[in-house]
């Protein structure tokens, strides 16, 4: 590490008291009295071992923050916003991402790089509650998300059946009576690990109507792909739905090109909404009607809950697990509303030449 | 901190040392005696100090990747691509949002959590060289991205002219003869700072043709939505293009969301190339031509060079700044080829009811 707190006083010409009141940023030093240090500090290329310091308190400063996909906005747009509430609590991020495998999501609960991180935001979507259940060791955990756990951790997500139900409601309102649900896991098609099908069937049987499973379609993951492979499928078996609502607005923006290339309308022939309101979905070329979770809500939420579990970690007992519910909206765009008619231009208008340099 | 390796060792009845070489992963323990000193591991809640000895070598095995914007699926992507490149030497990815100011990325660049970091992966928008030359401190650091500088870092970057130049043959091959520029910095609309900008300038005087300042659209960032206030912008004050290429895809997206809302198609009335080739773009309704770089040999190469600068860290001479280009392609899509026309079904197919419960 080469130069200490020593050297810095030395060449500032100061106590190694005063340097390490700048260092730590205490007041009471002058402005004067500091510029001098942080000279000495600069052209000594000293770095203050903040790390060493964090950890003699037991402590790095740093939370892990695990996805499953960085690629998918939505987690990148919470990302943000956990970066930016940890940075209020001067708390660092580290991100990870498990891509959405429960060998990776199990290895990242149970303690992975549990030597630089005080706690850990999971949100985990293959993990099952015996995998929680099976954690012995590693820092304090908060769970995100739409998966339910029979777990004794902190859990932040929306109210996932209310949301699905809403937008279901949404649909039926507009008359569609054939509502697909686009995005189930496989093994969870008939029996609804998720609790956003369970909310399209509990809705669609509040209505009277009959959710049927041939209108549920499986898909390997959430993406964009998958989307339109299900929804490809689903019009290759003879199925004709009049509305999807999808397990999320990327699956849905999936669904949306391949209707597109079938000459299907969106929303005339078929209407759809998607689930998490990325800003993608406000520009496609039909906008996105989707349920939308306060993402600023939720990331404000786990770390208050995340630094509260570190700040009482080794009490006996320990206080008991909470499940917190932020806000949801259902936001309303053309993929069910519609777009307002405009003339095209008349084609001359388009074809002359342009008004000339200038 | 509290459990000891000692604590370790008496609990599970075997040397300190044994319990270090488990820790440490040394071959030449048992499977028995690995299983024995792990089960005391996780009974005790013992975290072994991998971080502390880490600063004992002076170094901490965190790097940071700090980008403009994870909201950005271009940098999300890269971040995906630099994380796995890190985990294959044992690195950990601390990631940070600048969101494109120049003070943020400045304050990254002169070591702000120098503290937990070995080195730093930058890619900046708006900082200036003299921001560089005017670092004094902080750990090695590497470069990404388009904006040139003068300063001795090592620079990860494809080459954005010849890129650029390529896209804007395309559209000059298919015929198109007023093709906007879209995604300019103000300050830069006239000096282009940027090269992608410049590619556009020169690709269209080498073919003989009139780079008009008039078809360069201005914009705050690099969104969906700066592309369609730009490309909203340029059809209001009477520019007539019959193509758009975009500093990026999310900028070619947001213009051709103006086009749509306008009764304007795309590739007929005007083609769009975008560059970053995001996921999105591939599923857009129309889908996007674009630029791809090699994203996977950016994220290897900055990861790779990062590395070598903190091996060589304090090597006087230091090895002399690179410059490194990683590959690129163009890809074409609908956005200037069109869709091989399909017809719509008759409508009585999508009007009646389903086949049935099944």
């Amino acid at each position: 590490m080469g130069v200490s707190l020593k050297d810095v006083a030395l060449r500032a010409g100061v106590s190694v008291k005063t340097v390490s009141n700048v260092v730590n940023h205490y007041p009471h030093v002058t402005p004067a009295t500091r510029a001098r240090v942080q000279h000495a500090i600069d052209e000594l290329g000293y770095r203050p071992n903040l790390m060493a310091r964090h950890l003699r308190k037991g402590r790095t400063g740093i939370i892990a923050l695990a996805v499953p996909e960085l690629g998918n906005p939505y987690f990148a747009e919470v990302a943000g916003a956990v970066i930016d509430a940890a940075a209020r609590h001067e708390q660092t991020v580290l991100l990870d991402h498990t891509a959405g495998l429960r060998e990776k999501e199990a290895l990242v609960s149970q303690g992975f790089r549990a030597h630089v991180i005080d706690g850990l935001i999971l949100s985990p979507i293959q993990l099952e509650s015996e995998d929680l259940l099976a954690r012995t060791a590693g820092p304090p955990m908060v769970l995100l998300g739409e998966r339910e756990y029979d777990a004794p951790y902190d859990h932040i997500a929306i109210d996932n059946v209310a949301a699905a139900r809403a937008a279901v409601r949404h649909l039926l309102d507009l008359g569609r009576s054939r509502i697909a649900f686009l995005g189930a896991r496989e093994e969870s098609a008939r029996q609804p690990a998720h609790l956003r099908l369970s909310g399209w069937r509990q809705e669609i049987a509040a209505s009277g109507g009959l959710a049927r499973d041939a209108l549920v379609a499986a898909t390997d993951g959430f993406d964009r792909r998958d989307g339109a492979v299900a929804m490809a499928a689903l019009l290759d078996r003879g199925e004709r739905p009049d509305a999807v609502f999808a397990y999320n607005d990327l699956v849905a923006l999936g669904a949306m090109r391949v209707l597109s290339e079938r000459g299907l309308r969106v929303p005339e022939d078929i209407a759809v909404v998607g689930f998490d309101d990325v800003e993608e979905g406000r520009y496609a070329a039909v906008s996105l009607t989707t349920v939308a979770p306060d993402k600023h809500a939720i990331a404000r939420l786990a770390v208050d809950c995340l630094l509260e579990r570190i700040g009482a970690a080794g009490a006996d007992p320990a206080p008991p697990p909470r499940r917190i519910r932020p806000g949801h909206r259902l936001v309303i765009r053309e993929s069910t509303a519609g777009r307002p008619s405009r003339p095209r231009p008349p084609p001359g208008s388009w074809s002359g030449p342009g008004p000339g340099p200038g």
